[in-house]
């Protein structure tokens, strides 16, 4: 299938093609054949000519009444989010949430694959989760080179998040998934995408606070 | 300490929170006495005045010239954020993504405890995961009455969510925290928080295909 790869596609429209995904692969799952951009429109509750506009980044053509087919929907925006390749990544941190993260396997569904993980504490290094490996930091460089890993994933102490970053940056790293509440510097064209989990347990308490003094 | 819990603050102000709360602390552990805006501004790469601006809804006071006070800021600070107090949570889904979410101790430092999880599947009930239990998804109704629980959190299968989020707001839910794809739909007043993994995938593989094709 080829694929117009030099359109740039807005992050938020990026950000949203998942949500389609997992709707229709549900529409699938329930035997419907067809999806109308209005249902993905109402599901998303945002404008159908958003719907639209972003599938129009991708090959999905829709036919006029009947809309998108469901299994080459599915096929063609699975192809284009890249969540049929296998993306391999490197994980610095195999604490808490370093760990937690090791045990989805999840995530594999969705074009990323922990290849290796990475801590200085000699009491984790050597030891295995969920079949992932966990090097020493000092291994991290010629693994990168050696397996072509392009992706690192932070889940250390906030503290050393940035030295890792600068580290992972400069060992070949060229994107960067950030669970830390770390606002990292890195210099143009690294690509940096955090998940932001304290900020959404924070606006949760905080909601849930103001809810119940009402 | 008293407090003004009338005072409604801005989401995106509540979010920034976490990452000021985290820089302080790194500041505080290299011994660091004070703290400027100026300071968590530039760490931010926003104005300085919306540091103040943010700060202003909490009783952090600074000082003309020297700041705030470390200690005094990560106090109040966590105070309000309510990330010292333990609010409870149930989890709903203890597959790969939550038995993930299970693992990770970190999320009790920011006021969360996950005190049970829930599942329908017969393999997984009555086991533990980090000493967390998973009961009957039939359970979770008197539980949270007996427990007080007002915080689920989904980890489901997509198609599943949905009806998940019914069930725990029938069942005095106030808050959901989402990881699943799917816009939940649910009445005036309760509360959802989204953490959007997948979204953060696509975006990052988005931007890496983008990147090595020019």
């Amino acid at each position: 299938m080829s694929r117009n790869n030099n359109k740039i596609v807005p992050t938020p429209a990026i950000k949203r093609m998942p949500y389609y995904l997992a709707y229709v692969k549900g529409l699938k799952k329930k035997g419907e054949e067809y999806v109308s951009s209005k249902m993905i429109a109402d599901y998303m509750h945002i404008d159908p000519s958003q719907i639209t506009k972003d599938l129009a980044y991708t090959e999905i053509i829709g036919k006029t009444r009947v809309g998108y087919q469901v299994d080459s929907f599915i096929e063609i925006l699975t192809d284009f989010l890249s969540f049929n390749i296998t993306n391999k990544a490197f994980l610095v941190g195999a604490g808490s949430l370093g760990s937690a993260l090791l045990h989805d396997k999840g995530i594999s569904n969705y074009g990323l694959i922990i290849d290796t993980a990475f801590d200085t504490d000699v009491d984790k290094v050597g030891k295995e989760i969920n079949n992932i490996k966990i090097e020493h930091m000092d291994q991290f460089r010629h693994l990168a080179e050696e397996k072509e890993v392009e992706i690192g994933i932070i889940t250390t102490p906030v503290d050393v998040a940035q030295a890792v970053a600068d580290l992972m940056v400069a060992w070949g790293i060229k994107a960067i998934w950030n669970f830390t509440p770390t606002k990292l510097q890195v210099h143009e064209g690294i690509i940096v995408e955090h998940t932001t989990m304290y900020s959404n347990i924070a606006s949760l308490l905080n909601k849930l606070k103001n809810e119940n003094n009402n």
